[in-house]
């Protein structure tokens, strides 16, 4: 395809998306509801035919070479659908935070004032070659009551394909426009760029994806979610349970290593290192994780290989973990404040003021006291399901749910008052 | 300067206020209300030299033909700087919305979690030749944390640089750092498209100012709030109090035209039209507003002028009306959904059910039910002094106080927890 023509099929699609949109702002919860229903029960029935595209890209993606990890993100099963299918169906009961007025006042000229939550219209999201993301953003975003313009990873497509037909077809059955949910349909980097200057019609693209796709949105006019990089840290005080931050070092680190909120660099206060450093390092090389240390760490743990600069800000995203012994409280928060990325931030520390300076200095989407880094998910954190997690400050920090898909306009119940 | 220099000057500019803000962030409420209160003080004391610098500017802005419309912004006296003093002392008593932690839960497995309020950091402010909005947009700032870069118009630069000077004399005096307000110190354009690209170090810009002002931070990377048009309308419905009608039409129209909540275009139901339209615009001609209708309100007022296309979609900010005769309650939806800027709403009914749809259907910062569509405004609506109203839908949505100034961070009370 020309660009031209690439240009007016993602317009047209946007088009679709915005009027669909109108009507999605009007659905009662109910028949929101039943479309997330009807949108289990088709990727239930047409699991075969979901496998199969599923089959075709993952032996294309290992021809073209896709590593290991992205071709297990890329890989869909019985059991992985069955995953889809139960958030679709979580998503559908929690409470439709559309049409609720918060906090109406009277003021004192008898005018009744009120924020009512509403949609936020039409939602782009680029993502990642993940196949489970096409159904699970496009039920979150229904629920919140906008139209969404999907572009996933291009080596998804044929499962993308498939996946989006049958959310149209649920959304049909349902009564509701089938141009709610869109999949941007080709695989043509341009179409993103093309998106993200559709400010007129798509009224915030989500992006979770690498560096590449990322590019593709530079000179976007229409505002991004970025889904930001994690580098963790774990920060054991001199006054730390050291049963208790081993545990959470260990959890945080070595649950699941490949994830945003995983643990990157472990910070250990030097008046309890030479005590802590030899037993954590035992049990996390016992895990299979290499450790890359500073020096007095390696002085501590001879077998530590060494961290360079660049060990700071890595997001390993592996099991790899980068180690520093600090001389005090504050030089973990400096450090902290130079190379976190503002994701997650965790101190184990039975003192009381430095835990409360801690959560207030911090600047972070989720600051943790005795907790693993990876509660740091929509799930845990009582949102229900996420589309993302947000390490901007704007409109929505930390994982975002089908609340922080919506936005509030002001509402005011007169009787004819004038100024 | 040339543009390299430039570019240093404003980068320095933001690399201080990125350290101030981390002091300011820090800073308990009474030392920035000490400092709040300390402005207000010296604005007080050098109400001679704030006025004779103003005065210079009026009178080069007068000799460059500036319009009367633009000098009455620009000009500051002894009223609108009390004015200001008394918006500085408000903004001082408002509670400090930074550290409060909003629905702080107890999760199944013990996690106590909330969301902390947390200053933005770092806000870049650009806007109109209007120097009283220096002092309130700074002491906004303050109050929720936040440094401030302001960058007013150019023909209010010699006030601008003398109430920027006493602020950062007030901001020492309360042991805060001076770099926490900073004025960008040239008048080049290009200043702010710099600005308008230093996302490592500026959190937000908020753009208050014309067309040629958003044209200098197109393509900005830094997120920003629009301080949008307001092409405002208000709805007659046909079961409308014409009494209450016309009062409120009345008073949206002419109690401020310059004003961005004020009435564009008056929508009336062909029901009520031939009663309501000449008895309005007899009042409003009375009141010295031009009247431009369709051909229906033509033919019911046949002095009114034509209104075309252009009419339907202008923001006047003057005493022009626009006005259409619709047929139904569904044409009004349709007419404010393609004209409408989003801004300030309103229906003047009393069906309860009209009402209703009116605020949940209609999409704008501000919708009304019989009241004016100059009640959207931040001291109206209950939020203290505002910055601004933005008209978009992420973060901020109408006008934007203190606490709009803020985001929060989730914050994790654990006690060892692991997933």
């Amino acid at each position: 395809m020309d660009h031209e023509a690439l240009e007016r099929e993602v317009t047209g699609l946007a088009e679709a998306a915005r009027k669909a949109a109108q009507a999605l702002a009007k659905a009662p919860g109910p028949l929101k509801n039943k479309a997330l229903w009807a949108m289990a029960d088709r990727l239930v029935s047409a699991e075969g035919e979901i496998l199969a595209a599923n089959g075709d890209d993952v032996k294309a993606a290992r021809r073209a070479g896709l590593s290991e990890a992205l071709l297990d993100r890329l890989t869909l099963n019985p059991a992985r659908l069955a995953g889809v299918v139960q958030s679709l169906r979580e998503v559908a009961a929690l409470p439709d935070p559309v049409g609720e007025i918060e906090h109406l006042v009277r003021r004192p000229n008898g005018l009744q004032v009120g924020r009512m939550r509403v949609p936020l219209g039409v939602v782009g999201m680029v993502y990642e070659a993940r196949p489970n993301v096409t159904a699970e953003a496009a039920g979150l975003c229904l629920k919140a009551g906008n139209a969404c313009i999907l572009r996933g990873g291009s080596e998804a497509h044929r499962s993308n394909t498939v996946i989006a037909g049958l959310l149209q077809e649920a959304l049909a059955e349902a009564g509701l426009p089938r141009e709610a949910v869109q999949l941007v349909p080709t695989t043509d980097r341009a179409a993103v760029t093309i998106l993200g200057r559709l400010d007129r019609l798509v009224d915030v693209i989500i992006a979770r994806g690498g560096e590449s796709l990322m590019a593709g949105l530079a000179g976007a006019t229409v505002p991004l979610f970025r889904h930001g990089r994690g580098v963790c840290h774990v920060y054991v005080d001199e006054d730390a349970d050291l049963a208790q931050a081993e545990a959470i070092a260990v959890n945080a680190k070595c649950s699941r290593p490949g994830v945003c909120n995983a643990l990157e660099t472990l910070l250990v206060h030097a008046a309890v290192a030479p005590v802590f450093l030899p037993r954590i390092a035992q049990k996390l090389q016992a895990a299979g994780v290499e450790l890359r240390g500073c020096p007095e760490s390696r002085r501590l743990v001879p077998e530590m290989g060494e961290a360079t600069e660049e060990d700071w800000a890595a997001e390993y995203l592996a099991l790899t973990l980068a180690v520093r012994v600090v001389p005090s409280f504050e030089a973990a928060l400096e450090h902290i404040a130079q190379y976190g990325s503002g994701h997650s931030e965790a101190i184990v520390t039975r003192e009381y003021g430095k835990a409360l300076r801690f959560l207030r200095e911090v600047d972070a989407s989720c600051v943790l006291v005795n907790a693993s880094t990876r509660f740091n998910d929509g799930g845990e954190l009582g949102l229900g399901a996420e589309i993302g997690i947000s390490t901007q400050k704007l409109h929505a920090r930390g994982p975002m749910g089908v609340r922080e898909l919506t936005t509030t306009k002001f509402v005011v119940l007169g009787e004819g008052q004038v100024r």
